[in-house]
């Protein structure tokens, strides 16, 4: 077959529309406005008029989707059930846990008029929903027989902080889970606690391919009106550490603000024991800092809205051959989520720029060669590796080669956490970590002052204290006091 | 076996306990404090201290997911994509379009302040969203090859609406789908209309067992910014007609508003033409009032969160048969969304009220009598009717009964529904119908200032102009100018 006839896919485009799909930055070199373009160019996000909030376009929101599912199948297991609570809290009622209420009120939206009418209390967009679930928990909750009480709900929430809003990372809405559990005794809220972080850490590897570390936080950075505060945390390319999900113990701190008591077994009043937790679509901005490169995106395989796409050289004598085997290919692998690229007036290089941008984790190149050879060009994008694969083969190469891209890329992940750990011993060694962008790994004393003081000389905080850790006696190594755990630092987004 | 020993599930159930399960009101003699006394004594909502809005329970939720997966799966085959807009909405962005505008703005809630800042305008939160997607849709419609653009939201929405709130009914916030497409040209955007119309049908039809009639809305009643809206209206049995969901075709009066232009293939700019529909919690509510009875909820089988309940009679001498038995036929209704009541200190009586008060389609009663004849009683919750079914038949025979039951209901229903409508062909057979609590069918010309005329004298106003009339020429009843077509009539929620 001489395949050496016009292209039909007449290249019409300019260098201007290829500069403006292209990423013109190299991630290691100006990692933010890498973001920014990958973000845009790709159609992840669409920017508003109101700074900080931002519209999720079908492409990205389709992983916060798969997110979900895993999610909701997960906690149903676990006996958890969804609900809706209302968006909007009296003033009052998200003043009644003082600690709570310092920790959020400064940025929180009101809601002031309905109408033209000027309303009699203030409302406040839910910057969380603790106070509004856990009025309703004191009238629900009665007996132990009612406990435990398990619910989730999926929600938006305003938080209008006043740093730099980036997209998905510190947005001023996002969406999120918040799961608000009652216990009779405190040990069963501590498992759970465990129990629910896990299944954080479990996203987080098993999907969006991001390895985490585990722990506690410190007193300083722990929620809000919590008793602790447990997390998962990650380390990015730029020197920059992210929470990924936290944890929350709360104890009765809410129970006691709420008035929520049970009857227990022997007739006698007490307060319940209370957990919250979430992770939120900032988890989406983690997995494209983690993984993206310099041509744009890489989405793990197991959330990648498109797996495999499928780009046809298009030539005049072999068309009809290439469309019909494009169908055959599509219904070999109906269990993926395949795309042909059968758009016309575009090159197909312009189709390959575009599926590496949007970070699709298979290309498949089909011309009238491999036609020839009932063959289909298999490209990585995790490694841009090429191979040859015949056609009978696929339905099962191409399951197993996404399998081993989303094992690749957290094997990646993992070593570049690895390797960015520092063990310092003093704070000129600490500053001189955290100027190199590493991760610190300290022996530390937990405390408040000591933190704030360390924030100050450095503008790195502690990320958390491991679980699980040797107990060994130490010393601070910023105040000198005796300590027998250490703790992860680094700067923070 | 002799099984009149002392019964464990020992009643502890008093009189007052009992008053406060059970409806205390018949459905036909005081509606509305029937239907509050049923979504609260069945746990489906709980208020809060902002009026109208309202915590949909777990139980409820459960529904709300259920129709949310069917019809996410229905709308994906049609090509529409779920993204993610922002809850708040710019006053003058808001303001664009004129007709809209003014249908909206007395009703939203504004945001003025954030943390102690007064903010330079005011936010809107949502009360739908066309107007922030299509400042977007103008940037990412550029030519004919990015046409239709189909994208739907799953979102929350606030109405502060000054009328009396009642629950799911008439909520200030509420959930609810908005899909928003844009087409190049009008036939297709008509097409969609229907399509999506049909499938709302469908959903009232299939999953909550409604009746609907569609068809177009009159002028003085379609959307704020519409070209024309189509509807599904049913009647409830109280006398009120109610609009279940909503088509619009919006024709290009947004795409000229917010200019989104496309380039065709002959290279000439035009504008779209959109469509915007939706369904929300509302339907929950409707279901509620259309199936109810003086015991409480009924839920169609296809949406119910607990298909069937088992309760147990438990003796001391048959205890361990029975806990075996019930495991033994959950087993066999795996497929079931089955629930095993084995709450101690309740009597069966107690459970019977409990979920025929929450509306459990079907119920099943396991004795030491039936542990003999290896049977179960079942009890149907639409008819009340008691039948022995064997053992061995359960897997095959209550599924087909699930089936039954939503079939009954739906017939029951539509008989209702078919029963109610009283044609009418002057204003005072009309007055009479609607004293009567009938819904009205009269041959009427739509016009807005005849409409008025008829609100005003009778309160009562058009539901819609259904499709697919036979032409014939006619007078008005009320304003006696010629027309063609009839329409329905009622009062309404």
């Amino acid at each position: 077959m001489n395949s050496n006839k016009r292209l039909i896919n007449y290249p019409k485009i300019t260098k201007h529309m290829s500069e403006e799909l292209g990423i013109t930055v190299k991630k290691d070199k100006d990692f933010s406005e890498w973001y920014t373009q990958v973000i845009q160019k790709a159609g992840l996000i669409e920017y508003t008029d109101v700074s900080g909030c931002y519209i999720l376009r079908p492409y990205i929101y389709e992983i916060w989707e798969t997110i979900q599912e895993y999610f909701n199948k997960k906690i149903k297991e676990k006996g958890v059930k969804n609900a809706s609570f209302p968006l909007l809290i009296p003033e009052s009622l998200l003043k009644k846990e003082s600690e709570h209420v310092k920790g959020f009120t400064p940025e929180v939206a009101w809601v002031t008029e309905s109408g033209s009418t000027k309303l009699n209390e203030r409302l406040a967009i839910r910057p969380t929903s603790e106070t509004i679930i856990y009025a309703a928990y004191s009238k629900w909750i009665r007996s132990h027989k009612d406990l435990p009480l398990k619910i989730n709900q999926w929600a938006n929430i305003i938080r209008w902080e006043f740093k730099t809003p980036i997209p998905f990372l510190r947005s001023r809405e996002f969406l999120w889970q918040e799961g608000h559990t009652a216990f009779a005794t405190k040990e069963e809220a501590n498992t759970e606690v465990l129990d629910i972080l896990d299944l954080y850490r479990e996203v987080f590897e098993e999907l969006y391919a991001i390895p985490v570390f585990k722990g506690i936080k410190s007193d300083k950075e722990k929620f809000a009106g919590a008793l602790y505060t447990t997390s998962i945390e990650t380390f990015l390319g730029n020197g920059k550490a992210i929470q990924c999900g936290t944890s929350h113990c709360l104890g009765q701190n809410f129970a006691k603000a709420f008035d929520i008591k049970f009857l227990d077994e022997k007739g006698k009043k007490q307060f319940v024991w209370q957990n919250s937790w979430g992770i939120s679509t900032r988890s989406i901005g983690i997995m494209i800092l983690m993984h993206g490169d310099d041509k744009g995106l890489i989405i793990p395989p197991k959330i990648a809205p498109i797996q495999v796409a499928l780009v046809q050289l298009i030539f005049e004598d072999s068309k009809k051959q290439i469309l019909k085997k494009s169908n055959e290919i599509k219904e070999k692998l109906k269990e993926i989520k395949i795309i042909i690229d059968d758009r016309d007036g575009y090159t197909p290089g312009f189709k390959f720029n575009e599926w590496e941008l949007k970070g699709v984790p298979i290309r498949l190149e089909l011309g009238p060669k491999d036609l020839e050879k009932d063959q289909v060009v298999v490209v990585r994008r995790d490694t841009g590796k090429k191979e040859f694969i015949s056609i009978k083969e696929l339905s099962k190469k191409i399951p197993n080669l996404l399998e081993e891209i989303q094992n690749n890329l957290l094997k990646k992940a993992k070593k570049n956490l690895e390797e960015n750990i520092i063990e310092v011993k003093t704070i000129n060694e600490f500053k001189k970590a955290i100027e190199n962008k590493k991760l610190v790994k300290a022996i530390w004393c937990g405390k408040e002052d000591c933190e704030e003081k360390i924030k100050t000389e450095t503008s790195a905080k502690s990320l958390n204290i491991p679980f699980n850790q040797k107990k060994q006696k130490g010393k601070c190594f910023h105040c000198n006091k005796e300590t027998d755990y250490y703790a992860y630092f680094g700067k923070s987004y």
